[in-house]
């Protein structure tokens, strides 16, 4: 079983491809103080780190554009610049070696502005997204944020463009509202076949945040759409990015480490399921190979409700029993089962 | 917007509705030790307070069937108890007092001892969930839990329920897949109008866990497919519940409490928004009435982006307003941020 893509267009920032038959690319931003050059180059890192294909900064002020240069010396990681308004921190931006921007160049206003700003990223061969949000669209065209004021927002700020005859375009139409954000991606992508990025803004705390963009998320994916996703949390980022891995495994969609099936428990069961398998999702956290194991509460049924699992545990009271794709292979006491587990998955 | 719900016939647990147009209920189970009472009562009310309208308690033999007896003088919430195999736990559950069984009468085997069950049951007029997982489906058959074994599974046991004139059923078709689970409530739901419970089994360690049941159960009611719900994850059940009702607030098909929504922060932004928003958070967690309330780190774009927040605080370096629907009531400071954005809110 697997989820057909909608078609879109491939674009490239540097060698990441987004779009396309490319897989669906990993984003985060960052938090840090912009002109706090170190912390922000360590958060970077440690965003490419965990997995993320592509770093967002905030640049507010020419100052900020200006350290794009030491930035960029300290990390390999595609960056893409957000940029509001002004066209100058744009270019700034563009000469001290930025990688991508995202910009709606109708906010830049000025026709001579947006030509010169569609020239530098031309000469560079860059790739820019357009963002529209709730807070983005013209009000007073659209008094409410509907998916349809998303959409025609978007091909307003995308005309301008194409009308300078740039097409390396990625579209992203968020609004807080879930159901508003899938419906204006469903609309978009009826008519265009720009990439898409996809996510939910401002999604809120790290949990209620990661279960509102699962939702989505999830959705968009399934129905095939979306080429490069960020999930909004508050909190450090690095969470955003094991986020958008989890929702894309979930779907079969990209393989990233190791993911812990752990049954739910009941009454049944007669181990402390959640700390085993806590336990083994820490002490695999650095394993980048994608493998599924299962923790289960219930010798009986354990084996043969995690038979997808390439490793698993299922316990009763005395005794643990290891398995493979279902095959019991050893049986174990549960001071072992740490231990042979982690036996299991790197032999 | 509005989700079309697949239409599904009625079923009751006590004045509980669940299918056609009652709303989408939120279940749970309990993990206590099904021998201990007290600290079984306890947490049946814990899940009770959080919203949980139906818990589930395993009940493995005769004596955790006899508990009911005294569980139900302490709790008003619907009980449905989970039986494996022996129809003896069935009765004995049923004779003292549970509302409603999960039980696959596949599983009892002898054509005599269905019978008695099914007699019983329908003498209390009471609802039974049959619930296939991965693990319940003929091996011999299906040598993978595709979708179509799931499928099939159940209705091999709808049959035995039907040929005894027994139709107050609801069915569950759950795998650890996303795209198997998804796919095989899809397939049923077109050949049939019986009530669905949905969830994802297993699904993983809280965080995790969170996500993989909220893209697959985000996608199901996005389709339209489920009247109750369950979010499996292990550790404390309590989760399960808020869980599951975020979920359905985000695709708004329930409004249960306060939502905060905090914008995901940039390098734009002037407080911590997580701080903030997780004290708003905790400190109207008791609050049953829905409120959207939004917390933003930028007042320029923050009351655009949260027009749709009915309460709402924005930051500057120096000051902060708080605003309703979009409209800016209010000029403080940081500090009275929390007591503000409360009053806002109650006022």
């Amino acid at each position: 079983m697997q989820i057909k893509r909608h078609k879109t267009r491939k674009v490239k920032i540097n060698d990441l491809e987004i779009g396309g038959d490319a897989p669906i690319c990993v984003e985060s931003m960052t938090n840090t103080d912009p002109h706090d050059v170190s912390a922000t180059i360590k958060q970077i890192n440690e965003l490419a780190s965990a997995g993320c294909e592509l770093v967002r900064i905030a640049l507010p002020d020419l100052k900020a554009a200006e350290y794009v240069k030491d930035i960029k010396k300290e990390t390999d990681v595609p960056l893409m610049a957000d940029i509001h308004f002004d066209y100058r921190i744009a270019l700034a931006a563009i000469e001290y070696g930025i990688d991508s921007l995202r910009l709606n160049p109708g906010n830049i206003r000025e026709p001579e502005y947006v030509k010169k700003v569609v020239d530098a990223v031309k000469e560079k061969n860059m790739t820019v997204r357009i963002g529209v949000n709730s807070g983005s669209i013209n009000r007073k065209k659209y008094p409410h944020p509907t998916p349809e004021a998303l959409v025609d927002s978007a091909f307003e700020h995308i005309k301008i463009f194409e009308q300078e005859n740039f097409f390396n375009i990625i579209v992203s139409l968020k609004s807080t509202d879930v159901l508003t954000t899938i419906r204006a991606y469903e609309i978009f992508s009826k008519k265009s076949d720009y990439p898409l990025h996809i996510g939910i803004t401002e999604a809120g705390t790290q949990f209620s945040g990661a279960i509102k963009s699962s939702v989505g998320i999830g959705v968009l994916l399934y129905e095939g759409l979306g080429d490069t996703l960020r999930v909004s949390l508050s909190g450090n980022p690095v969470t955003e990015v094991t986020t958008g891995y989890k929702i894309l495994q979930a779907l079969g969609l990209r393989e990233h480490g190791v993911e812990v099936i752990a049954c739910p428990t009941c009454g049944r069961a007669e181990i402390d399921v959640e700390k085993i398998a806590l336990d083994i999702e820490n002490s695999t956290s650095n394993i980048n190979k994608h493998i599924k194991i299962a923790v289960m509460g219930c010798i009986v049924n354990g084996p043969g409700e995690a038979m997808d699992a390439d490793v698993g545990v299922a316990c009763s009271k005395n005794e643990a029993i290891i398995f493979k794709k279902g095959k019991i292979i050893k049986k174990i006491t549960h001071n072992q089962i740490k231990d042979e587990l982690i036996n299991a998955i790197v032999s």
